[in-house]
């Protein structure tokens, strides 16, 4: 039924080998509220995390490294101009880099910041919630802070609009747009990818979005040459710990300290044939 | 015997009632080091974070919340800049401020920047250890860091003085006064409140403090007309979840990284029912 | 077999002593990856941590605390010249202070502030591991990132070579130079000693380094006169964690979000008598 079952098995495969042959550095420029759990999840998932932000060492930093993950969570003027000058570095290189315009819509500076970067960096994958998401392409929007507003959520009936504005997207800043929620969606604009993979309880712990970003990270930092296919098994790994740490806490009427402990448990734990067994991967094209 | 099974049952039922109609969005500028405590107990607590400190949005940051945390924990030049102009934001729309004068007595920086921020902007809630709280009232006293002094802690032989103090100061302030530690106190100057829960190993971790804080930012945010009674109750829950995290990791033989873990847990999974039955408090007029 | 067995338990004692009875407040000035981590290692390990990194208080802080921590883990301008203030007026008052040069080599800046710091500051302990201890000698060597080369780290075969490099270094800074690894060096030029505690799933989390500084800033803060042995146990310490933490996820299949917490519990919970029967300690004159 889910693609994982089809050609979706070979991409994977390649996938985590390539992450097996190549570890990435990833260097991220991310929000002191969720860095350590970023950290972390890149380690868990096969790469080496290197956290800089000062603009005098960021472009040494990101040419040593394999990817570039843009977290604007706590975002300020002096580290503003660090993720533009590193991800300007980062397109010179080949390096590519993943955009997470987190709370876009919530603030001016947000709104002007993420502007910025757009116009000056290339970016491999935009990744974000809904609101955040739509927030770009509409620069008026306000947001009601770091979540998505549940009128915008990605669920059954809204799932084919969403997608068609993803791939619009997609076209018009030449990048992959990776959406999500509920459904999460993927799109380069020709490929697009859903996953159905997760849980609610995700959304009760602080940084699930942020670890996601440090995923995709780890995982395109490996395979620069499949952004589509990297982006979508990075959220289905980060789904299927998700899925998984639910289960544990649930057993053992547990909160949600320990499910974050799970979480990132499950994160290093879920090898390759889970992968396959428990992807809920949907293609269109 | 405790007041929480007067009439205090149905201010409890109010407060978490309130806090399930309208779940806070709560605005931190906080510190550094346990920041990702403070959303995740946040979230647990029934609330959403939102954590911004760049002057150049505080403002739009704290338009769209419904409570302000300010933290003093590792504050900077520019970040007591965006402490004083989100403060004042927030008293202009109404949003109530709670202050944390962390280690305040142990830098001249430190006993500046509260006295500016106290003069600038009117809190609702000043919450600290007993240490930090006299230092707010005699400015030459010097704390042995971020901990209370042991001569200073708030226990049976001392709790009326201290009460008449923090009365006192609330009355000098305009505000509440919290003092946390083996005994807690809040005031208003009129009504005095005290909670006998808690547990001694909540000082063995970093943080308590400062999660007890975004606790009390999110039972005020959803409660601008009890902050007495709703600041109470959040040092209730953060009491109980100790009492019951202290129960777990000594049942296992268990260090302090499982209490963490136990001690966020338990924020989450306390109810309503679990409040009325473990709260310790008691009432003076 | 050990050293463990015979002169060093009068060592252990002393140093575990000392600690209980001045319990040291440790000033980091760290990054904020993992500076949550560190102050409940210092909390764990006997010690109260403070943090604090404005260029205005630093000098305050420092002159209340038993020691100084330095981590340029993510330094930027602001904060580079706040460590070398802390530096400077600990140096003034004979508080003993530890460099951790996270990430040396790694870019420009880091190698300059590096340098900066020890020809201004009189360090009592490097600690780092090999390929930014020797990033230390030789100023245009280029790491991999923050995790030491495979082809420099410490094993039987490179032990001698790395031990006379380690001495050479001491003699030449007037320090102690701690190398940690697989094979943990400590020496101050004359005594050297190895330790052969720890596990390597320890490399899997962030902030294994980081915490072991702040330990080894907790240590030395109740053991001035002892620095070489302190610095040893409190490696030892974090070794035998760090094997506990990976017997308990080992035995449960669990992930490295249960190896941090283990690894912090096994800080607080292993005593006096578990050090004396665990320690791996190698000593040479």
């Amino acid at each position: 039924m889910w693609q994982s079952k089809g050609k979706w098995r070979d991409h994977m495969q390649n996938i985590i080998k390539n992450l097996q042959l190549n570890p990435p550095l990833v260097h991220n420029i991310t929000n002191y509220v969720t860095v350590n759990d970023c950290a972390n999840v890149v380690l868990a998932a096969g790469g080496s995390p290197l956290m800089a932000d000062d603009i005098s060492e960021v472009e040494d930093i990101v040419s040593i490294s394999s990817s570039l993950y843009i977290n604007v969570g706590t975002l300020n003027k002096r580290t503003i101009e660090s993720m533009i000058c590193a991800g300007k570095k980062a397109n010179e290189l080949g390096i590519p880099v993943v955009l997470d315009p987190v709370g876009m819509g919530a603030s001016k500076l947000r709104n002007e910041a993420v502007k910025a970067l757009i116009e000056e960096v290339k970016f491999s994958v935009i990744k974000g919630n809904i609101s955040e998401i739509k927030a770009l392409d509409v620069n008026c929007h306000n947001s009601g802070g770091v979540d998505a507003l549940e009128a915008d959520l990605v669920t059954g009936n809204t799932l084919e609009s969403s997608m068609k504005f993803a791939e619009a997207l997609a076209v018009k800043y030449s990048t992959t747009i990776a959406i999500t929620g509920p459904i999460d969606i993927v799109t380069d604009g020709s490929k697009t990818k859903t996953v159905h993979n997760g849980h609610a309880m995700m959304s009760r712990i602080t940084g699930t979005g942020c670890m996601t970003g440090s995923v995709i990270g780890t995982y395109i930092g490996a395979n620069k040459d499949d952004i589509v296919e990297a982006t979508t098994l990075a959220i289905v790994l980060m789904g299927l710990a998700g899925e998984r740490a639910y289960e544990k806490v649930s057993a053992n009427a547990e909160g949600t300290g320990s499910f974050r402990r799970y979480l990132i448990d499950g994160i290093g734990l879920i090898s390759l044939i889970d992968l396959e067994a428990g992807a809920k991967i949907e293609s269109y094209q």
